[in-house]
C-alpha cells in the first residue's frame, strides 16, 4: 500500500468531513488505498466497542459511513487516474454522494480483533461522475464473508462549493 | 406527540444502537414518534457542530444513520399499529434495516438553529417486512426544502437474534 491515503490528499479546506477528514478530530479518520492488484481499492476500519445496532452487530449507519466515505475517496483516486496525474498534481479533485445504496446481507460481527475490509470497484468514470460498487467483510485480509454491499454515486465538488468551502473553515479557524 | 418515542418502547437489550439506543451515551439518541397528522412518523434531530461533510454542511453519513433508525423506528410502530396492539404490549418487535437507499438532492446546511427534520411515509406493510420512506429538511418544523431523501427496508429482528442480543448484553453488563 502506498503511504498517503487517497484522503490525505485532500486539501486542508476539504478535509474536515466528520467521515474521512484528517482535520476532523472527532470523526472516523477513514482512510483507503489502492489494492495490490492496483486496480480495486481498499479501507481497513475498526468499529468502536459503542458502534452496536443490536449488541455484537455493527451499526448500519457506521457501515454506511464507511462505505460512503470509501465510495467518495475512490472515486477522486479513479479520477485523478483517468486524467492520467497523481493526486498530488492542481487542481485538486474532491466528490460528495450523490446517491448511496447499502444492502445488509447480513449482520455484521462487531469483533474488535476482526476490522472491517471493505473492497471498492470502481465502475464507471464519466463526467463529474464516478460510481463505486463497495463489499464490506470481516477480518483485516478481506477473506472474510461479504456482510454488506454498498454502491456510491459520486460527483465532483463544483468549484463555487470549494470556495465556499475554504471560506467557511477559514472561518470556523478564526473563531476557534 | 406522544411523551415516549419508539425508540423508548424497546426493550433494554435491544436499546444500545449507536444511532437511537437510549443506553447508548456515545450515540445519537435518535428519537421518533408519529406525527399531528397520525400517519406519518417524524424525527427532529440536530447535528453536532463537527458532523460536517465539507464546511457548512451535514455529513452523509450521519444523514444516512439519521434515516436509517427513523426508519426502523417507524417500522417498528407501523408494525405495532398493524396488529392493533400499543408498542409498551408483549411481544417486544425490533426491526433491523435490510437495505438502504439515500439521495443526495442538495448539500444540507449544518445550522446550530435549523434541526434537522426528517418526516416517513409507511409505504408497506407485509409479513416481517415494512418499507418507510424518508424526507428531510433543514428547520425544526418540517416546511423547509427537501435537501435527502431515504428509503428503508427493515425486516423484524428473528427471536434467536433477541435472544443472543439479550445475552451479549447481560455479559457486558457483568464485565463492568
Amino acid at each position: 500500500m502506498p503511504q498517503l491515503a487517497f484522503q490525505d490528499y485532500y486539501p486542508d479546506h476539504l478535509s474536515y468531513c466528520y467521515g474521512c477528514g484528517r482535520l476532523n478530530e472527532h470523526g472516523h479518520q477513514i482512510k483507503s488505498y489502492w489494492a495490490d492488484d492496483g486496480e480495486t481499492t481498499v479501507c481497513v476500519f475498526e468499529p468502536l466497542p459503542y458502534h452496536t445496532a443490536i449488541p455484537g452487530y455493527v451499526y448500519g449507519g457506521v457501515l454506511a459511513s464507511v462505505i460512503d466515505c470509501h465510495g467518495t475517496g475512490s472515486a477522486a483516486a479513479a479520477a485523478f487516474r483517468a486524467e492520467g496525474r497523481a493526486m498530488d498534481t492542481e487542481p485538486a479533485q474532491r466528490f460528495l454522494t450523490a446517491s448511496l445504496k447499502v444492502n445488509y446481507l447480513k449482520p455484521t460481527p462487531l469483533d474488535p480483533n476482526r476490522p472491517l475490509h471493505l473492497r471498492g470497484r470502481i465502475r464507471e468514470v464519466k463526467g463529474r461522475k464516478v460510481i463505486v460498487d463497495i463489499d464490506v467483510s470481516v477480518g483485516r485480509d478481506g477473506s472474510g464473508e461479504i456482510c454488506v454491499q454498498g454502491e456510491v454515486i459520486a460527483v465532483r465538488v463544483p468549484e463555487s462549493f470549494v470556495v465556499e468551502a475554504m471560506a467557511k473553515a477559514e472561518q470556523s479557524r478564526s473563531d476557534n
